[in-house]
């Protein structure tokens, strides 16, 4: 933390500042400079607030200076994390293909869209039995009947299924049935929710928040490996700007940032993010070419028959072809050549 | 719902849409324009999801026509709502001003700026005892000893009190305690909170999500309605922009677009939305000049040393001046001249 | 500026840091920290690249610790600035009303006007002579005639007229008519455009750019202070975000901040900010008891023929409460209770 | 257009609505629905403001249905712009590499820079002669030196250039020297320079507007192709958003919007939208996989010591392992398997 000081600010004020650092006890390192002093904070453990020093008077601003993040930084953990589940390895050198309907609707649906999309070279399932929608009066999910068809579908095609949990009740629940717990973009910030994931032995597949930082998202999920579960995906999803031709903003520089403040795996989710199919494709391509581990991807045998979001899943076709590409556009920056 | 064809649409992907839209049971009513058709969807019960229609060959786009609530909708009750807690009117023709410090740290200090607020004219008692942090590492709050401490107060001066629940565990214990429920920013799409605040009898204080159009604000509301309580109190608390002068950017446009909408209450927070003091006041002074039916403020009687959020934190005798503003402004467009 | 250092960087890295530094005369002060090190940037003269550190190796950040104005700052100039246009004084301690037609569409229409916002109090007759418009294909103003309708407005009622210059040689023309030239939002980074008004000797109406940060705002006043014409009024306009409820967000929380900044006059335009008359009435009031030291509004005396922008304009009547009311809740906080 | 009205709308206030559209030369068309009427606008001409309509008592909103651009519309013209700058073609099916300094330092810099980057397998030079600063204190160019320059690259190279005109005067000097002249973000909306532009019979490279809509882009080469210029490239390079990690957030759903509303080239700067060395390359990546016809990146031989944006410029060497890794990529989609 940097205080900058007022260029009218007096010694007493300075004092003040200097003598609040150290009631906390921290090191206080004035700086004079040619137009005003400003004071450095050292050996402060665990995140200091600026907006508490921006209470003194005669203080301009308070500027951090690191990071409030450390499980999750590379700097504590130069080494990538790569995730293990089952035969499927997520993260460095890897590219790890999930796809699925937006909602499980039926055994035969999933276990149609499944095997189509195993064939088309994908690693994981996805699936949702529990859906947050906007509105109280939209299809809600299958719920556990849902989870038991994702099992069915793991048993079937030796997939390893992922699907979200929207609350701690529904957590236990999915946390039986999931080889990976989904924490969606509208809890990003619910912390009771990170809390118990923090307990799981499950890896967690963490989408960032809508308009959520990246420090934001990283701090999100410091509180899951805090708790002690290390194993976390990142996923970012799009963020929410003035644009409207994409349902949000897909933000494809949030990659080489996580990549390198953090150890831990990053996907993309092009489908939430586009809303549209025809920019599903596109931004898939993009995803893998901007390094990302890893796709989410919505796949549906039948989209203008789903009961959400058909306008954003591909058909089968599709994605088998966009499989080859994007397989391709990986080896071309991840060969030595 | 108006679904609007390309140009070079042919008769036979206008029938495939018509079709789908009779399938749903709608009404499809094609209207040819000049240079392309449109298709306006009637009849629909509930919301229509446009990305559906986007999913068909030769549509160019889809365009919600009617807002998706309806039981907040003004268009719904024409009668604004007036909420009573205790002596307290919140909402039409009222002014409410609300109060306190942000974390509940003692009893001691909850009980002097209690007392100091209600001096200066504020009508209930605010403070936290469950503290949503961004890192885990920051200070959560004095949890159920600080619902006591804020039992404590209400017996000591009368004034109501208002405090957050931030998960459904924490929702049974501080339904016990408190006089007004909130639910938080970071949990708007909390669904089942919304839905378990909706079995809820007490009133409910929804502020707004810091990414969230009015319309999905207005839908957090239909899920408590819908649940049986109709006693919610909405609170703007600035979004998320580009600018960095402000914590957030204090959208005051919401109010009259809220009023206009909604029969429900809405009341403004300019301490988190700004996150200085010195935006606090003049904020404060506008929120009430814009309309809204209240204020819900920071206040402290020791900024400096306050666990959490010291530098928004308003000076009893500060609060003391602005209840006296915002009381001025209020009148000069209520009364009749 | 604080260049901040990799937790790993070497001595080396920050060698070449502080050589870089000092190669470009300035002083650099290491700062070892518990973790890191830090290298303050001293007595350097004008602007710093932070991008220009970003690119050594070992570098984590640059962080810019001084604003890089001077002549609009508060700091430098202390005084508050007030400019005088005939009789009318806009800055500290006067509220000043601006109002009049989008655009000039004739001498009897504007005269119409300028008699009925004349008696319900305002100071300054607006009116655009050349729009700026999204489409090559909108009405584009009366251009030079419409100038003269101005000036003829003026010499009738007496009111100083304040109308756009687009470009350069738009300037030279509303130079010889207006008493106060505008500079619209997108051309706030037109910095020929303000270089050429830094050399008039007429006030400046800057008005924000719909995506500019304070700081590029002062930046580009700046630029006219820098020409040699101090009589700069800054004009908040909403910005652009993702909500669309409102044409745009009138970030009111900037009247403070700059306010606090700099010792220029700021007035508010709430008609462009909302682009709805029902808005623009609720965010007037607002505008003024945040503390603006005037509005700039649209009145038009038929808004459903208006030219343009006739859903924004007030009728005359609505025009005449709203003034009542705003010099009401101006004496609120500017008498001494 | 589709006006709609509210519920409590009565026959008098939809009367007036349909008289006021068959006023101005239109069809109306009311459309009854289940619970409000709403009224098609059929056979105008040209824009219709939505605003105008919310005037009117009984109007709930005012949804434009159609797109106000034409000549720029793919429904105008179905076949890709191809654009020809001696050898080097410019859109569909070809992949366009412009590189060189963010200024124009010397001749011995840019022969330098310029023969790395044709080697690497560039087809356009770029350089800024005239650079558009945010502070009146900083480098503002070379200006006609710096233009001179650039001829001296291409005589020398063979490599076209592309450099910025910043106002109507600077366009004149430019379009003596350029091949392609470059508008810039902050000049996206200057109207007369795009009026001058129409007049040019230089291909224009049109940047997107930091916060403008897809919409507003699309206009603003509207404006130039309405002025009988059709050579214009578009050129995302980030817009402004919450993110501060990346100095603008590139949009690259963008891309495929453009190329499915449009006929233009579309190509990416990525070096000005991210802002660091370390994002520009997996952003290079990315917008060619996503169907961008070309990048704009900066390249400087000693970035270290460059006098604008060094930070973002990459070295020769880095540059030309960029080539090699995006022809890669986007020979993956365009080939035939």
């Amino acid at each position: 933390m940097l205080v900058v000081m007022c260029q009218q600010a007096t010694p007493d004020e300075i004092d003040a500042v200097v003598a609040a650092i150290q009631a906390k006890g921290c090191t206080a390192r004035p700086i004079p400079g040619g137009e005003r002093v400003a004071i450095g904070i050292l050996h402060n453990k665990g995140a200091m607030e600026a907006s508490y020093f921006l209470a003194f008077p005669g203080v301009k601003d308070a500027i951090p200076v690191t990071c409030p993040y450390k499980l999750v930084s590379r700097e504590f953990q130069p080494k990538a994390t790569v995730i293990q589940v089952g035969d499927v390895s997520i993260g460095n050198g890897h590219l790890t293909l999930i796809a699925g309907p937006c909602a499980v609707e039926s055994e035969t649906q999933c276990l149609n869209i499944a095997r189509k999309i195993r064939r088309a070279g994908a690693h994981v399932f996805r699936g949702g039995a529990f859906k947050p929608r906007t509105s109280p009066y939209s299809f809600q999910g299958l719920q556990e009947k849902g989870l038991q068809v994702l099992a069915r579908v793991r048993d079937e095609t030796g997939l390893p299924v992922v699907t979200e949990a929207i609350d701690h009740d529904v957590f236990d629940l999915v946390e039986q049935y999931a080889d990976i717990i989904q924490i969606g973009t509208r809890n990003m910030q619910n912390y009771s929710l990170l809390r118990r994931a923090g307990q799981s032995h499950k890896p967690i597949l963490l989408k960032r928040g809508m308009a959520a930082t990246i420090e934001e998202w990283l701090m999100a999920a410091e509180y899951i490996l805090e708790g002690g579960n290390t194993q976390v995906i990142l996923c970012e999803r799009g963020i929410r700007t003035f644009a409207h031709h994409s349902r949000n903003t897909l933000d494809l520089s949030a990659v080489p940032v996580v990549l390198k403040e953090s150890h831990l795996p990053i996907i993309v989710d092009p489908s939430h993010a586009s809303g549209r199919r025809d920019q599903v494709i596109p931004l898939s391509r993009a995803a893998v070419a901007v390094g990302a581990h890893g796709l989410m991807v919505e796949v549906h045998d039948a989209p203008e028959k789903a009961l959400s979001d058909g306008a954003q899943s591909l058909y089968p076709e599709q994605f088998e072809m966009l499989c080859r590409h994007v397989r391709s556009i990986f080896d071309v920056f991840h060969s030595s050549h």
